[in-house]
């Protein structure tokens, strides 16, 4: 009720401010038996932290996962997965500066004006760094989704896009580049981009695609729980989310219904999929495709204005170790959401579908 | 869990299949003492009946209303909202001819795949009858926010788009034509492309726009649970959306910081309002404006290849009553899902927010 | 939220007041597929109903169930089952002597007291018509139970017990007299001493006991949600109902571990069973049995004094047509909370039974 | 879901094994603002925790708790307090024993058939030590309701009962004996029959009682969410608790209506209080009572036989260090859950009273 959980069979439960001990959490209902692959959660733990290259926030965060309840030698029992992931790395007096201000587009005001007070050492709750508890959790939910193959890259900097079909792109590739762009050619040039922005003290947006593969017919719940609208709640609910849409998506809306439906074939399968995978509500089979767009961080390394608790107004020059680009970071958390939604849909299904 | 219930303190539940005997649904978490305005409701369901213009279904439905329970002399008694919205005007033989056949980008394959069964009059469960459902929860859910206002609009139609900011227009010109478009030349536009459309036996998409005023601050809980990410699932759950958009939205990810920066004003209010009214997932005070976009109807009146249970591509002749464009009819469900939001997250915000 | 659903995987919500226009709920998540027997749920409804016999409620109340969604060629379809019972013989001039007063152990005036106002009709949303709605989802939930037998019985009447243990009675014997007592005997004292008590227009309390048989191992999860806590909580919230009790209940408080636990047999099964077929939550095979205890009704056919919302004590003459001794009408309403409780358990665990 | 969740609006998540690294929670839905007393969490931890007299447990549970998120300069921030509890004191070596076998009346047979595994390591998951986190949670839920007084205490062991009504009691003697029974001649006898059952290596039940006062009119919500549903629910779901009664409980069930009804006086309250405080599952601002049985604990100092999963019977001697009777250390858990469902309905109340 109060936001922190995510998920109703699958269930995460979140805690922790970015400059707090600990960031961590609760999976609940993570079915018995699996053996888990702690190298893959760790892996994913490392894409999403920052440091990782030049053109992502320089701030160090171990982000050592330590999992304290719910595994018994190496497999999950069902009982629910404690986890935790220390502060190591608090800076608090990077951000003393704004303990009575309020940044441009941040969200100090409205959790100040929400609770009456607020947790001012960085973003506090509203901090991206509660996102390594997504990423976790997601890590575990996609052992659970054996087949299913969940891809996200950056399709998008700035006016910089990726002017290929995603079919075309091999995304063994995404992971090749400090944008995670599996278009080569394009990631250069959104790393050149984003190299001048940061040195401009500016930030800017982007959007990330996710493809998701083989996934079974049946998935998601009609009317109110539709699939793409759990991933569409799921992917706005990651930090900066501006939009979302699913296979045509807004191109969809200039399109005719001659044009956009998508002929079957004798298989099921269709011979287009402007649906993106999904009708009424429901997987169909075909690939799920999206696309998410992130606005440029808000923390510039720039004079602002900012406001303050005594209702003025003040410069003032930003500082940290923020990313100018936050969509190479994003796509593991895109994929960890997207693994979410996918694993807690799975469960239910098991209920109701009438195989 | 079965998808059927929207909200969590203001929560409908709803059931019905179209050609039913008859839709309903329980308003369940509605606050005691309310004078409810019944007129109001009846007119939420005039607009989004088919029938009213030349450029909608001539499909007959009197939607007419019947509260079952809750209300005691004209105001809520706390208790649940039953109600029933008979289906008089059901034509089922208009849909034997699909008894055996799946037609494209229709939710009948993956009803029959999922369920093992599935009512095949009509869209059964599918159909957008059941989004006079959240008409009249929305209805009720508005005159719990009494000052807050919501208004909806078409704001394109195919290629046609109104191109002024919404500050431009003016939301009482929405009902006086058939498109629901506040802007009378871009209007007409619409309305003569979509009746070339219907000649055509095709249909077409387009985007409605949503604008809330008078928003108090701090509504929407942090992290999973953000004000704009359950906008996005609500309007994501409406039939035949595509994507949702807030503030910014795509827009926003093409943008650098200093740009897309909201600077404030010593009222705390904002000079400008990219991000949409919206920050950290809470509502700040300013305007909250989204867009949705519709994909076109699906069901055409012409000749579609269609999939038989016997796994064959067959020939059929669309037939029925249905819309060459859906966003004039989805006006009220965009407000009606909007409004229901608001009040669960305005009845939350009682708890939360420390005043 | 507003405790009005019952369930969380098969769920029931329900409206509807003692005097309105009608009763009726919404059953989410019953699976597909499901051919319902329709005999078997009506069957239910009479046994619940007043008027049956001359120990119980003279109301006469149709209690025709219509269900409106769901079904189709009589089998589920997975998507949500609404229902509805007209209120067919409201009498509401019974009850317009209680419209400024307060009945003594009634919930009038904590009604009014939470919600500011209150429907006086009869109990309104208090009245014990609202188990109407759980014998309905009772009876359908026992449908997708098929092998579990469930079977409540009245075990006494004021001072009145039946002086075996459970596995010495013919549940079969259960329907044969008016009481609902398995032990023709024991019912016929039973019997006789409700006449007495109803002569003096006074009402007596009494305990139902329920046996669940053939239920498979695994049933419950831990901590929270435990089997006989979902259980309790499903009983306790039956109108009059005062206590639970499960396996040895309050006799096991005074017991000794060594006279306590239950030796397996080789086989699993157990040589005991004060543990009442449910060890740490979760059922381990044997029979589950409990009790539960019902006060006497408050209603009497004799004058009492009631509170006026004037805040005088004035003496007022019960009348109506009210049940003497409730326990033998609660005998199906155990059995369709215990189908309830059953019906939710059985679905979750498709998931986290590791099978 | 899964069963590790507590409360909709103040909502406990735990997770933890008795012998793994830690324990811990999180408390999501607190209020933002409240200056946290975190030496009365501590006491209550000091209560539940084993080793406090010759009466319990000898092990030594340190029972630090560490709040890692939520609180900053010690008042509550609105976001989720995560909190760990860790296991300094696991001897897992006490447990070997029990690897392959299944102890009678206890989880671990039905662990493993549920699950398909289990950790062995002393109860796991359903070692009552998961209750500390209970502790710490309904220790924080008891600061958000400052007037309301919840007092529980032993109120029989074995066959030995307090034999005067709560109200001739003086609750701030609880403390003043290691059974916390207020009457010292009763608490007298009860420790020396425990110290005697000790001796023989066995073990007691006992009944503990619960009187909640300064309870505000309207706590509680209608049909299947009454307060006293929700209290059974809590109190069912402690580690050995085998009944739940209230007010009148099952003394209740042999009497008649005009000896039950609770008479009014003219301010509202009532002569009597055979209600135990709740009418129709609304508090009506009298005391609330409840009395909860235990059985003894299982695990004894005794040869028992226990099965091998081969299937066969061997005997085992118990050992460890395990509580001769469990109430007196049940009381504060006890109270800990009122505190829980208390809190849950005081912020529900906030929004659904009409004040």
């Amino acid at each position: 009720m109060a936001g922190n959980s995510y998920g109703t069979l699958f269930r995460l439960t979140t805690f922790g401010e970015s400059h707090g001990d600990a960031l961590g959490g609760i999976i609940d209902g993570c079915p018995a038996g699996i053996s888990l692959d702690f190298e893959a959660i760790r892996k994913e733990m490392q894409r999403r932290k920052p440091g990782q290259s030049s053109i992502v926030s320089q701030r160090k965060e171990d982000d050592e996962v330590q999992f304290l309840s719910g595994i018994f030698e190496g497999r999950t029992t069902g009982t629910p997965i404690g986890f935790l992931i220390p502060n190591t790395n608090q800076k608090s007096d990077d951000y003393s500066h704004i303990k009575d201000t309020y940044r441009p587009s941040h969200a100090d005001y409205v959790y100040e004006k929400k609770y009456g007070l607020r947790d001012y050492r960085g973003g506090g709750r509203s901090s991206a760094r509660e996102t390594a508890c997504r990423v976790v959790a997601g890590a575990v939910a996609r052992q659970i989704l054996p087949d299913i193959k969940i891809n996200a890259f950056v399709s998008s900097v700035g006016e910089i896009f990726i002017d290929k079909p995603y079919q075309a792109l091999d995304f063994s590739l995404t992971e090749s580049n400090a944008v995670r762009c599996p278009d080569a050619a394009t990631a250069q040039k959104m790393e050149d981009y984003i190299k001048e922005i940061r040195k401009q003290g500016d930030t800017v947006g982007g959007t990330v695609t996710c493809v998701i593969q083989n996934v079974p017919i049946g998935l998601g719940e009609p009317v109110f729980d539709k699939l793409h609208a759990e991933l569409g709640k799921a992917m706005l609910s990651i930090n900066a989310v501006k939009g979302f849409e699913f296979g045509s998506g807004f191109c969809g809306a200039r399109m005719k219904g001659s044009e956009h439906n998508d002929s079957f074939n004798e298989d099921g399968t269709t011979k287009t999929n402007l649906s993106g995978g999904i009708q009424g509500g429901i997987s169909n089979g075909m690939d799920i495709y999206f696309r998410v767009a992130f606005k440029p961080v808000a923390t510039l390394l720039q004079k602002q204005e900012v406001l303050t608790n005594q209702n003025t107004l003040i410069e003032q020059q930003g500082k940290g170790r923020h990313d100018p680009c936050v969509v190479p970071r994003a796509v593991p958390i895109v994929e960890a959401m997207a693994a979410l939604v996918l694993a807690d849909f799975y469960l239910i299904n098991k209920i109701y579908q009438n195989h």
